[in-house]
């Protein structure tokens, strides 16, 4: 009945139910389509439907980015308490580096 | 040994087993997606599965276009060959609206 | 003063001076980019600019693609009129190829 | 010797004239687009451009992008150095809400 104390507390940690319910529904509609597929349902509208899962999809990409570039950036403004500017400011760069990478493949998709 | 005379005969029909399949894949990574998050996997992990997922649906989508746009013109040529050119060329019309809509928003998403 | 007859009767040649003022407008919109980026403006305000641009772009790039489809399928139609219809289905195939990797790189970028 | 204290010291000034520089191809690259536009040359040729050029603009807003996170993180690393931590994890969400709504109209377009 306790919360674990957990040494991986992501940005998104406080919102795994919220997550989890995203991701089961959207698992829904992948075997809502190969129902569609199934009963040779109408390409256009199979094709709307692909649409609707991919957005709902990036959508939950941006709220974990969201998510992270505020944790992370908290993560290093502490750290950036404790630390001397430099540090900290290396260490900001390599996570925006991080995800730079994960931003354009979204982008780029 | 003959094709059955089926009403519903899509584009993608004849490749039904391999979206299936396709699509059942896809499933399988929303569920992993779903562990990774309950296991509190690292955030940019996490996006860069999305990514992979949003580009595998993408790619139905386009194969399924493909198989649309290939499939609606030779039936409006076939049409064209039955009936006058205008009556033909007002249904390619149509067709062709009912996908660029479909076009744009795999484009716009 | 006459026109010349020209063997190149694309999809959107009896709307080539919209598509013109559509282009002209846009060049407009990146040499204010680059009035933007030169007198030092706010970084978000740069990014909403290029959105809006891109955008623009794509949006010339679906209405060509729009028209494209009507003229190649209609010259399909009209060329299944004179041939045999495998010959017309080929060339429609062949089309379709050619389309579809427009649409991939639009969607994919 | 000493940095000169600007009030417009965003992330992308040093590289101004790289990105003046981006720019300026990019704008010769739309007048080529009307040239091939007036020039009536064949459609899926002037979609291939047309996406080169879309991908260029997306680059110039993910370069903006990185330098804007490093820089603005930075800012807010600064500001924490000199303020309470609550401070500034709330100028840094306000950066970050701000930022993601950039991002989001990069995904979705």
């Amino acid at each position: 009945m306790t919360t674990p104390a957990t040494e991986h507390n992501h940005g998104y940690s406080h919102d795994r139910d919220r997550y989890s319910a995203r991701l089961k529904r959207i698992e829904g509609q992948v075997r809502g389509l190969q129902r569609m597929i199934e009963s040779d349902q109408y390409c256009i509208d199979i094709l709307t439907q692909i649409s609707a899962i991919t957005s709902a999809l990036e959508n939950v990409g941006l709220s974990l980015l969201d998510e992270h570039l505020k944790h992370c950036v908290a993560g290093a403004v502490t750290g950036a308490s404790a630390s001397g500017d430099q540090v900290a400011a290396d260490a900001v760069d390599a996570k925006v580096e991080e995800a730079m990478k994960a931003i354009k493949r979204m982008v780029k998709s």
